[in-house]
């Protein structure tokens, strides 16, 4: 690993925590008409199919917002909150801005800045990156990812963008992420990977496997990460 | 003003002195075998010509570590230095990758950060800015610019990018430049606009004006911008 230079990462479920910022926003925008949790749990649960219509060409590309936008829809409908007015439809899509990192993220992101490039590599968009980056301090270097390119995870463009527009062969490059589809995707294209072990993503709905066997390094935490790295 | 939410900056004249770090680089690869503020001159000199290239569409993007590897050949030969060798032309072009920001930037950008977006909206491409921000400590949110979307300033798309990868209507974006023709081209396409009056940029060999009347400011430095912007 001693050529790597940069470390990119999944964001969702990866560097925050999703379930528990989406069910805290629904709650606080929604109150006690529907199940915050289910809310969550529903809303993700129609993030990659309403991905493949881009990934499959049928749709030219849109941001991740604007897929949100149309999700939540259903998501209301699904828990009879079908008079919601649109502005707080539009309100409860920005919920996704505001999801805060697991407590390991920003200490150990701070101690692997020091020594390599850091950039998110998410399905989300550039404003929700930069919105998440400074709710929280997320110390990236550069925002890279889907919308830079145009397309969504796992289509090669996304994880070919890292290497190329950092300066760097892909080898250089190491992909951290929570999902062992993402890792194998980057893989395929040459990048390194690290698999972050996060059992409390789903709420305990799935368990995720405890390692990536598949994957250069696994860990529990940035801070391990940042250990296995050799940060100071 | 109030409206707006976010900053982009020119980079190479606005937040750096190329002149002074390419003299500088010039200085420590090739010795005294060349006149270093003339180099720096003529490189830059070839800058827009080469970028013309690719401005219509006579050739496909290319980064401009790529166009300045190419026009060091034609710099070098000028002063009589054939000799040397490709290595330490590629290691000329990353001159440009290490260049310091005038005195007021960083004090500037800290207290700009802490209420507005702040990314570089510049020809340099990715890895050229998270160089220079990396070695100076500049608080960008987001890497914007050419590289991003396959073109060069002052074609609209690089100014159209700014809003859109920002979530933003345009006159929420407010562009910073030492350079007239660069706020009117992101005038045109309704950024707002500030001019930074940059009067060492050249070394003397051109004097900028004063203020850009048609700009919504003029100021004299970042930290005069963060004054006239209420950011404390």
């Amino acid at each position: 690993m001693e050529d790597v230079a940069a470390l990119v990462f999944d964001v969702f479920g990866t560097v925050v925590d999703w379930r528990s910022g989406v069910a805290r926003e629904v709650t606080r925008l929604l109150g006690d008409r529907v199940d915050a949790e289910r809310f969550a749990d529903d809303w993700r649960s129609r993030y990659s199919p309403s991905m493949d219509e881009v990934r499959s060409g049928r749709r030219p590309y849109v941001t991740l917002d604007v897929l949100h936008r149309e999700s939540v829809d259903d998501v209301l409908a699904a828990q009879g909150a079908d008079d919601v007015p649109a502005e707080l439809r539009d309100e409860l899509v920005l919920a996704w801005h505001r999801l805060d990192p697991w407590p390991d993220v920003v200490p150990g992101l701070r101690r692997l800045s020091a020594r390599y490039v850091l950039a998110p590599l998410s399905n989300g968009g550039v404003a929700l990156q930069v919105a998440l980056a400074r709710r929280s301090g997320l110390p990236w270097d550069a925002v890279l990812g889907a919308e830079v390119v145009g397309h969504y995870k796992p289509d090669a463009e996304v994880y070919d963008s890292a290497p190329r527009l950092l300066g760097l062969e892909p080898a250089q490059v190491l992909m951290v992420a929570a999902h062992t589809s993402d890792l194998a995707a980057a893989r395929q294209r040459g990048l390194r990977t690290a698999y972050v072990h996060r059992p409390a993503e789903s709420g305990g709905r799935r368990t995720p496997p405890a390692t990536d066997p598949a994957a250069d390094l696994t860990v529990t935490s940035f801070g391990e990460l940042a250990d296995r790295l050799g940060a100071t």
